[in-house]
């Protein structure tokens, strides 16, 4: 009884959300400029009644009543899902959102001329408060759940994960990625890479997405590709809006940005449709949804067998070239160039950009380092982590992301969890399907969409991480796949 | 101080429309079809939402006090205006409306395949109780605001119009019209039109309607340009949403569809801003909004010198052909054809479409027939004014529109009605403005943009209809100007 009144409650939830993600979606892929003051106040009403609907006191009662009378396995697990978006929306005081939303804003909106100025010290001033927010947020969390500061933080992303399982996995990651990074960049100093010569019509670039996410199984009468300065996966679960961008140069990143994002989709376009309405139906995690895309681009997107698959529809689309040879794209695809910025990273020096944050944010939240000191232990872990040099250069080091400006910390680490994980599973599927890469360059990709259909998509938020992986993969999180398949990529042949 | 929490309750309905809005835009212009029960449900969650916000009993005490209070005439006049959805809202019991919504609906998507079937029994049957419910919220709106019950429906499309005004000037235009169809057509049996050649490329008539729409005055910053199956002005004043329809081998319609949708969009475009978030800073009425669609489409779009400044926008978009030249584009465009199909009708016939709805629905609200009664009726005045025989064609007859199928009485007057205003308003400039018609050929759309700007677009809904109408024209509503602007453009030369 308690627990229906509770599915009446996160229905209703559900359908403000379709609004807000529709609304965002709009925002950020088709609203003109002039109507950004009435959108943005928009949303931040409609934001308001959520959480005025989460913090009604009847809600509180019902959790209470739904606990011990909930029996069945799957209500239990629907019930744990409900408490934790509850949780976030009531352990924290009206004022502490407030005064962080207002840190936040003002530290963000300053960032976008102080990052192209290079300016530290004036970041500095409006990134304390944030920092100061941040930290009450993470004792409050930390108080309601349980866990360390730092970890409560990382709890809203990725659910049931600690700094305790994450830091071996990148200590691992430390002691074997950065003299494989040199080793692979003395091998590719002899390999040559064809350029694409542009310019691409967009389009062209256009068509030739379309028909990669065709390739890639994506539902058009249940979604859409759209465009957008930031690239984006979107809209509802019912109706999912992927955005890329295009360069009329260079069709690269853009071919590869509708696979990354195409990953994001089918996850979302393939949850179980009877807990949809529920937060036991949201996808599991940002890291589990990252590990989605990251199949779709690492694991699978710039493998030779697919690119085997994609040379005919680039020349199709775009006109015959020497660079659109198999080859030479697998060359482009899986180039290595250690560099400062973290969104233009490779697949290999990408984690040593999340290590780096995550040892930053870690020490920040626990009170180990102040907001001053990020300056010269970001340009210690750079040296050491990728050999580059960044000291005094701000613009390119520590005010490079949007993340921290407004106190959003605990995230960084699922980009790296979602790629082990999607190595892990592709060595689970690769046991299963040994001539995998054989079907791949024919163009049957069922064996993975199967595995991730059975395995994660129709999971949606049935275990915590950690179980969902040990059940999809037969074994707890591990670097080893990761390895293999780096060394596999970028050093045989 | 009443005033002012009424205020607030407004702006924040106000927001809920914005919306409301927006995903009512993206389901007609953007969203996939399997998106559609999840945005249905959304919207109808916001439906409650915001009736719930304004049936809320500490509403009826604000009016109350707010009433005795105000005295500023802005305040007043904004408070009426709330006072109008209020009313609107709170009038009917949930059990009729959700009886006339289960009944419209039902209604309209059987008509979908009755309609092609030609099945009036079948459709007769689901309509019965779609008029009865009809004729029960007229009765209670009549109750409500002390009007006829037919009137009290017309006062929701155009408040302060009733049956009483509108009939005379109806039984004008049915004096003289058709009469006046006839000798049109007469004169037209000896003119030749050269028909255009398609294809004509989407692309390229995307490109001539954005370029129609900047030589309109339409602000790209505030508003898009889409698709739909069926065009509308939609979005929020801030971000103005207009969409028409492309056939490959005519660009006649969707030319002139993005013409009639810009008149919309300008008025929505300029409402005045510190009144945006109220009542009173809404588009007066259906019937004035109509009449900016058409004095963009007919008054000005359909003219002579505005053909004469678009041939070369066509040629430049669509290459040279002879039917581009101006002369034929004015005769393509004045081109009277009495036709069954309402939507269709050209500048002349449409009227009479609308003088039969008008006469057929007051008949069936005011209980003087019975929905049996209207096939015969209907193909006695298509007869009478139109010259055709609709006998046993109930697909081109009472079938054709989706108006009646949901119970939307009282709404068709407003087409005319927006006919005679633009007329009116016409004639008003054409008296101040001497040369319009040369400065027009030139481009110079000022003399009109600045007038409607002073004399309709900033006034909102600050006064009720008749009053903004004298206001603006020095006189009341007649048939006079109608009438000479139909002489001129269609008898003279």
């Amino acid at each position: 009884m308690s627990y229906s009144t509770l599915v009446t409650t996160f229905t209703k939830l559900y359908r403000y959300q379709h609004l807000a993600a529709i609304a965002g979606w709009d925002q950020a892929a088709m609203m003109p400029s002039k109507g950004n003051d009435a959108r943005g106040a928009a949303l931040a009403e409609l934001a308001v009644l959520m959480h005025d609907t989460l913090v009604a006191p009847e809600l509180a009662a019902s959790f209470a009543k739904a606990a011990a009378e909930t029996v069945d396995p799957i209500e239990r697990a629907s019930l744990r899902e409900m408490q934790r978006v509850w949780r976030a929306a009531t352990v924290l005081p009206a004022s502490l959102v407030e005064a962080k939303a207002l840190a936040g804003s003002r530290c963000e909106h300053a960032w976008r001329t102080q990052r192209k100025a290079n300016d530290w010290n004036g970041f500095l001033a409006n990134w304390r408060p944030v920092v100061d927010c941040a930290r009450q947020e993470a004792a409050l969390l930390a108080e309601a759940t349980g866990l360390a500061p730092y970890d409560a933080l990382i709890d809203r992303f990725e659910p049931g994960m600690t700094s305790a399982v994450i830091e071996p996995i990148f200590a691992e990651l430390k002691r074997w990625l950065p003299p494989l990074v040199q080793e692979v960049l003395a091998k590719q100093r002899n390999e040559t890479v064809i350029a694409a010569k542009g310019p691409f019509s967009v389009d062209k670039q256009r068509a030739l997405g379309l028909e990669v996410m065709k390739l890639l199984g994506f539902d058009f009468d249940a979604g859409r590709l759209d465009v957008s300065t930031h690239p984006f996966c979107g809209g509802v679960a019912e109706d999912v809006r992927i955005t890329t961008r295009y360069r009329d140069d260079d069709f690269v990143q853009a071919m590869m940005g509708v696979v990354h994002e195409t990953g994001h989709a089918r996850y979302e376009q393939r949850l179980p449709r009877e807990w949809v309405h529920l937060p036991l139906g949201q996808a599991r995690s940002m890291g589990v949804h990252e590990s989605q895309s990251l199949s779709f681009e690492m694991q699978l997107g710039r493998s030779r067998p697919f690119l085997e698959l994609m040379a005919p529809l680039v020349k199709k689309h775009l006109g015959d070239q020497p660079a659109f040879a198999a080859e030479n794209l697998a060359r482009i695809y899986t180039r290595v160039r250690p560099g400062f910025i973290r969104v233009d990273a490779d697949e290999l020096t990408y984690p040593m950009h999340v290590i780096l944050r995550f040892e930053i944010e870690r020490a920040l939240i626990e009170r180990a380092i102040e907001p001053d000191d990020v300056p010269a232990l970001w340009d210690e872990k750079m040296r050491a982590y990728l050999g580059l040099d960044t000291h005094g250069n701000y613009t390119d080091g520590c005010l490079q992301d949007i993340h921290w400006t407004d106190g959003s910390f605990g995230y960084f680490p699922s980009y790296t969890l979602g790629a082990l994980y999607a190595a892990q599973y592709f060595a689970t599927i690769r046991a299963k399907v040994p001539e995998l890469d054989a079907r791949i360059a024919a163009g049957d990709l069922a064996p993975i969409v199967d595995w991730f259909e059975s395995n994660i998509w129709t999971q949606a938020s049935r275990w915590d991480t950690a179980e969902l992986i040990s059940r999809a993969t037969g074994a707890p999180l591990s670097t080893a796949h990761f390895e293999r398949h780096l060394r596999a990529r970028y050093l045989a042949g």
